[in-house]
């Protein structure tokens, strides 16, 4: 693009670094920033950078937080027996929003990947095993997405595991509710079948 | 949405803030800038900053521009005669990328639309009219979109020029190079018809 601007040009490119952000898609907000007054873009960069220079991560469950201790671990609602493993942020935000879970979390900033090159050390791992290990937690679930990452984080945290007198659970796959039978993968029909459970347990609380 | 975090809530709010960006996107956008080095999210948040508060308008031509006075209007090889009127910056970056006019712009900075309020006297037309003034113009080509708002546009100035020894244009409009017929609109398709050229001045040179 021929940018009449070298301040533009620049905003544009940092924009463009953002993912699922093209130069187009950049250009389009860069611009929509430069009608808005000074001090809300004032605002928005500094929401930012604020974030990044003052974020803390919990240091219990890895979450992120204002405090060095999340609001869940400090919470005496919570059942600090049982742990639900989540690769981040987003993950406690989606199953809080259930009113499901009453147990505690532990973030673990990511799966195992080889092929982008992340391995065990990269991942809270060992802090989940200090968590684990005085005693008092019962069950772990694993509540991480259905992927080949996913299930490689899954086999290697329950081999690290298998050593503590622990329950270790995965969240249920299968149909989602309102999901049409004709429109499953193969793989999730399938695998829905074998793994039924009877009719009385299927029943939503 | 459940932040842990009023940090985090606040930056996912501000990135809300931007068109077409939902809660789930600026969560992501925010988390990607989270996971960077403190001095590469710096540099994100103050190039935008830095460009809403540094950012100067060409005093001709309305354009984007570093210097008081952009390129295109310093430059000694542009046709001062022709001005290209076009809505905002993206559009002059559209044409001078096709390499086909070598004349000025005037960017208006919106279009006329009585539905979102704005009038002629909030788009950049009086400055439009002193640069015709002095007599040196000899065209004015709309190089607006073929919207309800770019057509009340061009009749509204077209009425403003028309006291002036000028020719004014309008960019073609039809079907667009490599588009099927099949899959034309019927209105482009019946204009194309309407409007047809000659065979030899449909010729790209």
């Amino acid at each position: 693009m021929n940018f009449s601007s070298k301040l533009l040009e620049n905003a544009v490119a940092e924009f463009s670094k953002l993912p699922g952000v093209g130069q187009k898609t950049a250009l389009r907000l860069v611009l929509h920033l430069l009608n808005q007054e000074k001090d809300e873009v004032e605002r928005f960069g500094s929401a930012i950078v604020k974030l990044r220079n003052e974020i803390l991560f919990c240091k219990v469950c890895n979450n992120i937080s204002d405090q060095h201790t999340c609001e869940i671990c400090t919470s005496h609602k919570r059942d600090r027996s049982t742990i639900c493993i989540v690769e981040d942020t987003r993950d406690v935000m989606a199953i809080e929003n259930t009113n499901q879970f009453n147990g505690v979390y532990h973030v673990l900033g990511g799966l195992i990947s080889p092929m982008d090159g992340i391995g065990p050390a990269d991942l809270e791992i060992d802090s989940l095993l200090t968590r684990i290990a005085p005693g008092e937690v019962k069950e772990v679930i694993f509540a991480l997405s259905a992927t080949m990452e996913g299930d490689t984080t899954i086999f290697y945290l329950n081999k690290r595991l298998k050593d503590f007198n622990i329950n270790i659970s995965t969240i249920a796959r299968g149909i989602a509710f309102g999901g049409e039978l004709e429109y499953v993968d193969e793989i999730t029909l399938g695998r829905s079948i074998a793994t039924r459970v009877p009719y009385e347990n299927s029943l939503s609380r």
